[in-house]
């Protein structure tokens, strides 16, 4: 693997500290990085080189995946790292950055291949761009990259506006917008999963499913993000990037052959297919809410609008549940709902794929419908859910069979997306044409919250989320799956 | 439920003591047997009803699935039981028997519903059909059944032939032919298993499946009953009835509505379908083996040759090996392969269904096929293999997920061919014209056996027979899953 320096703004920041260092080190630690490396942060404050791998190593021994124990691969790893002070708004500061970018790829003969890593607020990522152009940094004879993180824009036209900036200075396939969801080891096996087995692959169209659910519900609320969050909402926060982009990875159908080019049509097959929602009928096919005051595993926990940093009136979305359609032949007539939300019940991201029954006549009464359910977190696991008769007392009953992930030893998203950003490879990284036609799926959403077009259902703190979500399926005979296990219904087969 | 009168030829033999009385004290216990029913009990020797009473007590002791620890129960369960001693031929002693038919009718006040269970060696069974009409014990208000157990002839003619002299008896649907392979719960299960899930009714014909595989290997070798097999070999003590039996089990299409006559109107269509071969043609289609000395489980055996009551010269089959084609719309193309033998390395009944490859094109290896297996003995189970790939090295590998069935508790082959015997519900016999569509399978294979017209492969006891039968999946591209799981191969999925 050839050389390459990795400019890193936001350095002293908490993802750097938390995930990205880890996340270099586990690389270097498997040998998937190239030995010769220069890693530069950047941020405002005044630190020296040692002090930062100081600071470097410590956030490795507390959040690495992986004990460390080997003094001199830790040196070693340590050495690339260097650090400068940064105002991202001064030009001068780019050009310091340039003598040490090209010092450093003098001193460790790097062919200038330059990643340059934005983990710093959105207010900075145009101007970042536009320095990194100013300065000459992003002239090299190697090639450059831009790894960013959400948010992308906070609507359709900020979210163009970015772009077109932002490709003042890095073309599309150099740039790698990060959303973590695709770095997990179970989205980035949906795709497997189809490819690699036909019987699968054979049931996954609207011939043989009923309706899809997605869920991403956490239990956590707000935490220290309340000055962002109260700004965007889940539908911002959550329903543009990852939920749309778990249903670009679900739906999609799978390429005969495998590249990221194919793959990137795939999904962008899928978005340009998901009916519009018009501005009046949002309240037809989406449930906003936000949580009140509640109790999670036994404790209480206070509402949304009494949260430290939330305006006592704030209207804000803490939870968002959709019907959305995909107009495609695969899809066409297969509801697919999706749902998030804070302070829910659980903490869980799956995959609830729900078959037809089959058109039984007569004798038998209806029996729990075929599942495929894909636990994408906190677990990993892929499960099927058949009926069998029970041969010691003749009824019929729902049995699971599944595998699950051991999930030692297994890389983490950030490790996974770093390594293939290195690599070149975008598989697994939101594409601008998905991004802008997400936004353009959420535009009359946001217009509609904005307006207040449609109720903001209250829920309880550690309930499922607003009744209203689970009516949005009854409407078309279905229930949330797995809400809860206790209650699964399942009726006896008659034969006659 | 009526009362009726069970009356048992062979009432002091090997069956009645291990499976039938332990069969009827289960069903009496779970109250799945009217409260008034007379048991009459005939064999050659003379028994008092104590003491044959004491012999059915002793033998539920020893090989009932449930301990039995209520005296009172038991009591009121060896009361229904009598014996009489008869001679199969003559005529006078089914007067006796008559009358004591009908003085227990009379006692119990039973409504002349009389089963008849013929658990005597095959050449009694014309003779007593014709005798329990003669002497008027076939005449009767209620209803009359004849249970017979296989053999049911030894070829097409003399399967014929007695179908002919029990018809004189019995009609079609009174007639309830033990295939006791159809009284297991799994076999019972494969309907359920496509009716009560639509994710494998889809999968179950030639668009999905590449070839299906039954075995039903045995580790034992003949055991008593040399004179009885050296005359009838793995071919009709095996393929005929059972292997047929599961075929038909397996290929058969679900009917919308479940009812005997339309289970027995599918299996009956599979097994018209079935390709004749040609006598001339059997050696290409059908591998015909013989065990030589071996070793199974670490311990020496004789060749089948050296077995006491085998003759040294024997031509006998104790291995038989054939690929089936099924020429109707659901499985035209689909090879289907049997496979039984005696001292095989492992003692298994079961089927697996291997499906098709996706056509990925270029940059994909072969990867290993999707697989569902149905384990029917020693141990129930269904299991789905899948690929995946393994988060930690990206490599593909074969999982298996499934699901088996506690077996305490359940209801043996017996019971439940016996309850439906009771019942009158057929599902679970083989009928006549399956019997008869069996035979006319079978008859070129025996004549080919009997002309010699193939070699007899001699394979190791303790192996999985002769190499011959692997071949004959070899030229189709396939192979016999799950012989040696280890050397399981998969090769790694490389996506370009």
């Amino acid at each position: 693997m050839n050389g390459i320096t990795f400019v890193l703004f936001g350095a002293t920041g908490d993802l750097a500290k938390r995930k990205i260092f880890p996340a270099l080190y586990n690389l270097y630690h498997d040998q998937k990085m190239p030995q010769s490396i220069s890693i530069i942060g950047l941020g405002r404050r005044d630190m020296s080189d040692s002090r930062f791998q100081n600071h470097v190593e410590q956030s490795i021994k507390t959040f690495s995946r992986r004990v460390v124990d080997n003094r001199d691969k830790m040196d070693a790893f340590l050495s690339a790292f260097r650090y400068q002070t940064l105002d991202a708004t001064n030009v001068d500061d780019y050009g310091k950055l340039l003598d040490l970018v090209q010092q450093r790829e003098s001193e460790l003969n790097i062919p200038g291949n330059r990643m340059f890593y934005l983990s710093v607020g959105p207010s900075f990522f145009e101007t970042i761009a536009l320095n990194i152009k100013e300065s000459g940094l992003g002239s090299t004879k190697g090639w450059k990259r831009l790894i960013i993180e959400k948010p992308f824009g906070r609507d359709l036209k900020s979210a163009r506006e970015l772009n077109a900036n932002l490709s003042k200075t890095f073309e599309e396939d150099e740039i790698y917008r990060i959303d973590h969801y695709l770095g997990k080891s179970m989205i980035q096996n949906l795709g497997d999963l189809q490819f690699l087995n036909p019987v699968i692959q054979t049931l996954l169209n609207n011939q043989h499913i009923a309706n899809v659910q997605i869920t991403a519900s956490e239990t956590v609320g707000v935490e220290e993000r309340a000055g962002y969050y109260d700004q965007s909402g889940a539908i911002r926060d959550m329903v543009q990037n990852h939920m749309l982009q778990i249903l670009m990875m679900t739906a999609m159908h799978m390429p005969k052959k495998i590249s990221p080019k194919e793959i990137r049509n795939e999904k962008k097959k899928v978005i340009e297919s998901v009916r519009h929602i018009k501005k009046e009928d949002v309240i037809l096919n989406v449930v906003r809410g936000q949580y009140r005051s509640g109790e999670i595993v036994g404790q209480p926990v206070v509402s949304y609008r009494n949260e430290p940093g939330i305006e006592a009136s704030s209207q804000n979305d803490t939870f968002v549940a959709a019907r959305l359609w995909i107009d495609n032949p695969f899809w066409q007539g297969v509801p697919f709902y999706i749902r998030t939300g804070k302070r829910m019940a659980e903490k869980s991201t799956r995959i609830v794929i729900e078959f037809k029954n089959a058109g039984h006549k007569g004798s038998v009464k209806k029996v729990a419908s075929n599942l495929l359910i894909i636990e994408i977190g906190p677990n990993e696991k892929v499960t099927l859910q058949l009926n069998s008769r029970n041969p010691r007392n003749g009824k019929v009953e729902p049995v699971k069979i599944g595998f699950s992930t051991e999930q030692k030893e297994v890389p983490e998203a950030y490790e996974r997306l770093i390594f293939d950003a290195i690599r070149g490879d975008s598989t697994f990284f939101a594409h601008w044409k998905e991004v802008e036609l997400s936004w353009e799926w959420v535009q009359p959403i946001l217009e509609a919250f904005n307006e207040n077009l449609l109720p903001l259902h209250v829920y309880p703190a550690g309930s499922n989320g607003p009744s209203a979500a689970d009516r949005l399926l009854e409407e078309d005979g279905f229930k949330w799956w797995l809400d809860d296990e206790k209650s699964e219904p399942f009726q006896e087969l008659v034969a006659q």
